[in-house]
């Protein structure tokens, strides 16, 4: 019996994770925590009988402890809720789901305390790469991506030797804008960004897609999931999202990982890992699927892919202000405060002010957060 | 210093397995076999310095043994010449480069012998991988796919588990007759059959390319090297040859390898294993390639590749009558002496006339090759 605590248990991946718990008779979840949808996690509670929840608020927190009164389930809030969660004894694997730099503490204690990590949280290595690595190599855990593209590499890496990678192949759909020039998206609306044209994704992380800083900071977690330099990490988009990443070794041969777009797969791989079961779901058919097109990413309509090739390549405290600027933006642009081509405007203008902080503490970390959103703020 | 054996070192896959041994310091080659090129072969043995060599005709071996009198290398003749070069006793692999099925005695020779096989010889496993295989087994040796595919394969095997195995995709280009139905291929002239679209290869093999027969013999080989039964390998056109083949987990995973048409790759993977190495050449560039296609076989037309699937079903002594009758009929094919599409039903009628042998030994496999040979000639 394999034991589990998620992180972000009513969002995408967090939901998915708990499918793959229901269709697997092997996994017992024992520590769950979300953000405020309490009634989903109250039908999460009836279903799992995790032993300690999470509600990040407070006055959430004391409504759930309500409607449950009839179970033995301990019920916590804030941070320290999110840290038992994740410390949780009996928990074998954290699997992070939840969104934003909030998920770096909790990851740090799970690693403290023994516990394998399945990451789907970007920010933790974005921001953290640096303490998050050198930690699990220490604590001998495994940091498991559930990324769709970090699977896919993880997945190629297999039974290849470290020291012949040669380069990583980054796939990219390229997003809904793939091919427009920047004068074509001066008038971009919130509901022409959050058309994705083959995932089915939260609202940041799809405008994040046609923006293309997502693969910016992918390409920043791939750096540190698989000890390369960002410059051994090529982009290549590949709009129908069948192959999910590549590496190439030095002999030449490239292995890659294609499939269906549906996260159960690299979600179960790391739960299950290095053991492959029965997924239910659609199969890749060759035949049907027709061809699979390439192409370079276009970096100067895109440019905050570039600025993430330059913050992953600085390091330091720099990878989190163009995490925290993208992330302020993104919420701006889609609470329609600011035009879609101020998105990148807004990353570059916070990272030039920046005064990088060459290894920064988790403090510093969240403290160049927060600079980065004052800065936002005195000047939008 | 790994130490190797060549059969078949002036042909097409020798002489790229001895560019390997030239570009790497530390391979060290102790016998080698040719058929008849022994000016090729004496240059080979000027070079490389092995003990034995070995020619298929005596008075060739004379010959060689007179231009090579001032070097202590001993020269042989004949299948005994072939046994003492797959047994020598220094070597660790043997490569089988060669031809036909005169590569089996000696492949099982080497295996006995406890040496790995690099095996590029199709009809060893074609007609006999009930024998090979569970000798392999035995004796602890591997056998080390030199094909693009089957090694494609191999690649995209490693680290995954056995029992996760759902299927192979095994690649085919469709040759230079792909789309085309069978009443266009009546007129096919050899010069026509002999344009291979994207690897250069020997007359035969290109020729096999083009009726699918060599796609055929490919799924019966790797049915004995995967372990899989021929109705879990699918075969998918792929016509730029880039994607070299694949395999679908029970997740619905599917690992690639893809590379340029470089026989090197998987000559070099084989001779390394599980090494990766640099290799020069060239390296697939995805924003040139642009596209991959992908397409269904069509199983009417090359029905060639439906008999080889029947064959690899019923097993015993009948894919050693579709591999013989083959190699005839596209002899006689490229002597003129019969049109294109006699091809796939001279192989048809003597699978038809043949009486199967459920588990023939090495034995009963050549007489049915003989056999084979009476029928075809009796008949056209």
């Amino acid at each position: 019996m394999k034991k589990i605590a998620v992180l972000g248990s009513t969002g995408s991946i967090g939901t998915q994770t708990l499918e793959i718990v229901r269709t697997n008779q092997d996994i017992k979840v024992t520590a769950l925590a979300a953000g405020n949808n309490i009634e989903l996690l109250e039908q999460q509670i009836r279903e799992f009988s995790p032993k300690v929840v999470a509600v990040w608020k407070e006055e959430r927190a004391k409504e759930l402890k309500e409607k449950i009164r009839d179970l033995d389930v301990k019920v916590l809030c804030g941070m320290d809720g999110l840290l038992a969660v994740a410390a949780e004894p009996e928990a074998e694997i954290l699997v992070t789901a939840i969104v934003g730099m909030i998920g770096i503490l909790p990851t740090i204690e799970a690693i403290r305390a023994g516990k394998d990590i399945a990451l789907a949280n970007k920010e933790t290595l974005v921001t953290a790469g640096h303490i998050i690595i050198p930690l699990a190599k220490k604590m001998g855990v495994s940091i498991l991506p559930v990324d769709s593209e970090h699977s896919a590499i993880f997945q190629s890496l297999q039974g290849g030797q470290e020291k012949a990678l040669h380069k990583i192949l980054l796939t990219a759909s390229g997003g809904p804008f793939r091919g427009k020039k920047r004068e074509e998206l001066q008038n971009i609306r919130v509901e022409d960004a959050l058309k994705h044209p083959n995932w089915a994704m939260g609202r940041k992380i799809t405008i994040d897609s046609s923006t293309m800083v997502n693969k910016g900071l992918e390409v920043i977690e791939a750096k540190w999931l698989f000890g390369v330099d960002v410059d051994q990490i090529q982009v290549v988009v590949q709009p129908q999202s069948i192959i999910h990443s590549m590496v190439e070794y030095k002999d030449g041969a490239v292995i890659a990982q294609l499939g269906t777009p549906d996260m159960k797969l690299p979600i179960q791989y790391a739960l299950y890992y290095p053991e492959r079961r029965f997924l239910p779901g659609d199969r890749l058919d060759f035949a049907a699927l027709s061809q699979i097109t390439f192409e370079k990413p276009d970096m100067e309509t895109f440019y905050g892919l570039k600025l993430a090739y330059e913050a992953g390549r600085t390091g330091g405290s720099l990878p989190t202000v163009l995490n925290a600027a993208n992330e302020r933006a993104v919420a701006m642009f889609l609470d329609r405060k600011i035009k879609y081509l101020q998105i990148p405007e807004i990353i570059q203008a916070c990272m030039e002010a920046h005064k990088n902080i060459p290894s920064p503490t988790v403090e510093e970390i969240l403290k160049t957060e927060q600079a980065t959103y004052e800065f936002i703020k005195n000047r939008w």
